[in-house]
């Protein structure tokens, strides 16, 4: 439970540098395109809606899941923000919008 | 290239009666949900997208791709056309824009 | 319905020769890449999506839509074929797999 | 500058309430679906790969974008980010895979 209210304090600010190190430690050449990243963004986003795609309407909070099932959800979740906060550091985006309003 | 040919001119009409088959063949109801079909259908992008995403800008005719990936590009290609046809069917929507300009 | 028959009896190549055309007309530089062909059909794919994003669960045949709709998912789906053989041209990639089963 | 700052520290439940706030002021029960979350979220996705489309090769941090592009670029991530904010709480997912490693 605390572990998991951690999660919840993460940052925009360490989503960022998670990424950073990621691609860091690979030196990886390809994750300084921006649109190496948006296309690697759009792959992920093609995988969460697979996992949906055969499934008719699905109620929140997904009742009857197996857990390993939202294990995998939790995955493609991830793996769409780290590639999003990606594409924020390549492009010096500020995410303003959401905070104004 | 006789067979080249012949898949060029194969007609929409053809196509959906492809997918009619596809889905028949299985009996799977999850064909009839629209908007299965076109998660499906965006699942199939994002395979298509990975298939590129690392690769930086692409010279048309993919000098230098191998065989294997040029076929496995195909088949990407091939499935969001399928799953398209497939839409078509469920919604009914005729193509009628691309061809009037 | 006569009309109808004939949208039907298209065939890829007359599709390959219809984008070849838009694109010459234009003369676009941007149509030669096939990332820029790619990005566009993420874009199609998301406007279709948006078209759906907010019914829930859509009945197939969509009873009750309005003509206006119906008209405006056709043109979407149109877009998105029309840009699938664009970038069939580009990538001079086979579509064989639907056809062989 | 510190502006700046202050945003980088938003952290993801900010984002879930956020969300949250954003649905219910709305008291839109469209929210309450997955899949129609789902589909919003490859909406914007279309709609940040429009931005895009094309441009050829991007090199990093946008130079020679104009102050407005880069603007209505911060606005689609954002957009993006807020469904990916939303569908962690409807699929009561945790995001946990970027944060072990």
């Amino acid at each position: 439970m605390e572990g998991s209210e951690e999660k919840n304090s993460v940052s925009l600010e360490d989503l960022k540098l998670k990424m950073a190190d990621f691609a860091k430690e690979r030196d990886w050449d390809q994750f300084h395109s921006p649109r190496n990243l948006l296309l690697a963004l759009v792959g992920e986003v093609g995988e969460l809606s697979e996992i949906f795609q055969w499934k008719g309407e699905v109620p929140r909070g997904l009742p009857g899941w197996k857990e390993e099932e939202k294990q995998h959800l939790g995955e493609e979740l991830s793996d769409v923000l780290l590639y999003l906060a990606g594409a924020q550091i390549l492009l010096q985006a500020e995410l303003s919008k959401v905070f104004q309003a």
